[in-house]
């Protein structure tokens, strides 16, 4: 191209040889609107220039309901994958393409500016969470808006937000010619299933993906003063489960009192799965989680964290947890297990009485390093179904899992990342352990044999997998101003 | 009117001075459909010739979709009270009314033949329970059907099928002159969710509802081959829990493990309510049960019943109740507990993981004769909001509750329901308590000071409240045929 060369000094001012518009903003706009070849704009002039853009690309992408866990929106799956690869491809990268896998598709894309270089593998997914209970949100999951400078939608944090942060940012390194190294990305659609093809995918693509670093941004900081990077996930696991007590719904008149219910034995078998410390009880559930030393409790403790306010913001009087940790230590090194659903006899209007044939119920633990997602899984069958008494039946169907992951703080990837955030946010941040999971985290470690730097900007208030889940405006600018800094400092 | 009058002979042969129809059947529709006077015409017999009217007439009501408990059905229960109020003055009442209430309406109706001879209150509902989960049913639970020798529908037996042989027999009386006393019918909109209009309505009714006896066919006998008559029924408490953790759904991830889950809080709850002994917990529960002699346990132990055809029937490998007391006297004369429904978290399709804010369940007691049914419904709320650690907040909304009954057998009028019954089923029936209850019972005799007849021709295997409620035609022609001879020995 043979468009003039524009130059921006340090205070934002452009300066250029031809007569242009004076303000920065205009001349932007002017010179982008005219093909002409930019470079050294700043990040935050170039956002300033483009956030309408940014949003309209974003909530594009969000309309889309690609809930992977229901049948029925298979065909928003592919809809989300399309969408995705036309945004890079505007973005600026060489190839993108949708992927087929065993189930959702992948959408795999790069720029190699020299092979020599080292390569950033960008990760992601286009895939969210349901939405019910839908009488709880303000504004409807899919029609995102902006209220109170924040997006409010499903998928407005994650990870559609955070992940598009990532095509911006290098959509500004390449129209800049900041791009330091070669990048691929990878938006795959079933992370909130458990990322059951990606597996596969990656077992196939071994060459494809080849990458120094993984990034990701799917996790959150502790606050905005406060800036963190993840360093370690749980892993997960989750069941479903039935308990049948008579082969048909019963009158609890008639037969209350001589034959076993269902929902009240299902109570008692989960009321079962904690002591009264809180500990787990599934017999070896605890063999293999490493147990930190008090050094690095000690620095742990030393993240900034109000439990009032905690409470506070839960709206609840007490906390509760395994005896023995703090509540840092039991959301980031401690395993947990919660029901996540629970359903038998009749929950509609009035009081209709049943002695219900069926019980229900859904239950996931968290997992922390160490522990083999499916050898706890086995552990929890073979418990549960064990622990049925001969009044009723019991079945267990083990669902999604994946393993914890930890990052160690010396990578140069997570120095990298370090600094970033520390130009932007004005703080070194803190290292924490999430208590959430990203099995496939452990598992990119596992088959690609290599590590992932979860550099995330999501916040706690951001309510994903909740109603109204949403994602502040500062954040989502920020994340894009943070991620080029990242190359740089990897790339050095 | 002149109508001849015709004569059946005990072998159903009817003889006529005018020239009729010679077969039976064919001659009693030409008699009917010409307003002959008929006289002493055999109960079998008017079956036979009206079977199809009767059903077709049941049919009416049973279409009428009048779930009492759930709102969008208010003008079902307006529409089958008015339908009934017609079928009363087709089977020849004097008068028959749609009386207002708090609630739904009730039908009264009467007819009068003699001040001075003994009155019977017939007493039924013609509200039935909800039908969820509907893809059970078989056949649609509002378009009754004919098939295996059963009617097939919601309120096939409870209560449209049962209460409305009443109507048959007393039409047969009516017109064949067999009726030996005054007969009173008041119809209720309201008994599956406890009347709790009724007792207001008999309060302020007194004189109009005055009788000697209440006649209710509500109940079940054990078997064809063995008739029995309820001579107790238990009295029931229901509440509706809530239980609610922190003020949103969390990520379960997130905050798993640090934040109490009100799912898991629930079932604890549940859990703690019975003893390793399957006792229930609630202090001063038992305090007022009547604990019955070992000589009335060795009486009840007599009735047949075959455990192992029990199970198999229900299609468990073992019963569940409390220690020291057998089936019988677990469903008869001890009180249970049981949860009818619990909800909570996600409930839907694949494993979301989520912290829920709120868990449900509906909980029922049943009660024996003795228990304040308002001292343990306070009792309950008392200790279950008591028993809620800390970390969560418990709502427990106290919803319909009656005191047990029992009627003794040297009654009169049972001794009438049970001469009755020996003569059509060919034994005399078995006096039993049932596990179920009809509290409203309980009140006729507080407020009305009249005692309750349970002459009952369901059977266990009707599935009443259950998917695929069915009735036997046999049972249902039977009962029309036991009613006059009840009337017959009461008036005696």
């Amino acid at each position: 191209m043979s468009a003039p060369i524009l130059v921006q000094d340090r205070l934002g001012q452009i300066r250029s040889r031809k007569k242009t518009p004076a303000n920065p903003i205009l001349f932007l706009n002017f010179a982008l609107s005219n093909a002409y070849n930019i470079k050294y704009i700043n990040m935050k002039s170039y956002i300033e220039a483009n956030k309408d853009r940014f949003l309209e690309e974003l909530f594009s992408l969000i309309r889309i309901p690609s809930i992977s866990s229901e049948q029925e929106h298979k065909p928003d799956m592919v809809l989300c994958a399309e969408r995705w690869k036309e945004l890079l491809l505007e973005a600026g990268v060489d190839k993108a393409e949708v992927m087929p896998t065993a189930g959702n598709p992948v959408v795999y894309s790069e720029k190699i500016i020299d092979p020599t270089k080292p390569t950033v593998l960008v990760y992601g997914h286009y895939d969210v969470m349901p939405v019910a209970p839908l009488e709880l949100w303000r504004t409807s999951p899919f029609e995102p808006v902006v209220r109170d400078g924040h997006i409010w939608a499903r998928g407005a944090d994650d990870d559609k937000g955070q992940s598009f942060m990532h095509a911006k940012a290098f959509e500004w390194m390449v129209r800049t010619g900041n791009l330091p190294c070669n990048v691929k990305f990878m938006l795959e659609g079933e992370e909130e299933i458990g990322s059951p093809s990606l597996y596969g995918f990656c077992e196939e693509h071994k060459d494809l993906l080849k990458a120094d670093v993984i990034l990701v941004s799917d996790t959150s900081m502790i606050a905005t003063d406060v800036p963190s990077i993840t360093s370690g996930l749980r892993g997960l696991c989750y069941w479903e489960v039935e308990v049948t007590g008579a082969n048909h719904d019963l009158h609890s008149g008639i037969f209350g009192g001589a034959v076993a219910n269902p929902i009240n034995i299902l109570c008692k078998m989960i009321a079962d799965l904690h002591d009264a410390d809180g500990h787990i009880t599934i017999p070896g559930f605890y063999d293999d989680v490493l147990v930190l030393g008090d050094e690095e409790r000690t620095l742990m403790a030393q993240a900034p964290f109000d439990e009032e306010q905690y409470k506070k913001n839960l709206g609840v009087r007490a906390l509760k947890g395994e005896k023995g940790f703090s509540t840092k230590e039991r959301t980031g090194i401690r395993p947990c297990l919660d029901v996540c659903g629970i359903w038998g006899g009749y929950t509609g209007e009035g009081s209709k009485t049943v002695l219900p044939s069926k019980a229900y119920a859904k239950i996931s633990t968290r997992l922390v390093a160490n522990q083999d997602y499916e050898k706890v899984s086995r552990q929890f069958v073979e418990y549960f179904e064990a622990a049925a008494p001969e009044c009723v039946s019991v079945k267990v169907k083990p669902c999604h899992g994946g393993a914890a992951y930890v990052a160690p703080l010396d990578l140069k990837a997570y120095r990298a990342a370090e600094r970033a955030m520390q130009e932007v946010y004005g703080q070194r941040p803190i290292p924490t352990r999430s208590g959430g999971s990203i099995p496939i985290v452990a598992g990119f470690e596992k088959i690609l044999g290599i590590k992932s730097i979860l550099m995330g900007f999501g916040l706690a208030s951001d309510d994903i997998h909740a109603p109204n889940e949403n994602y502040p405006l500062e954040q989502f600018f920020r994340g894009i101003e943070t991620i080029p800094l990242f190359y740089k400092y990897f790339a050095e």
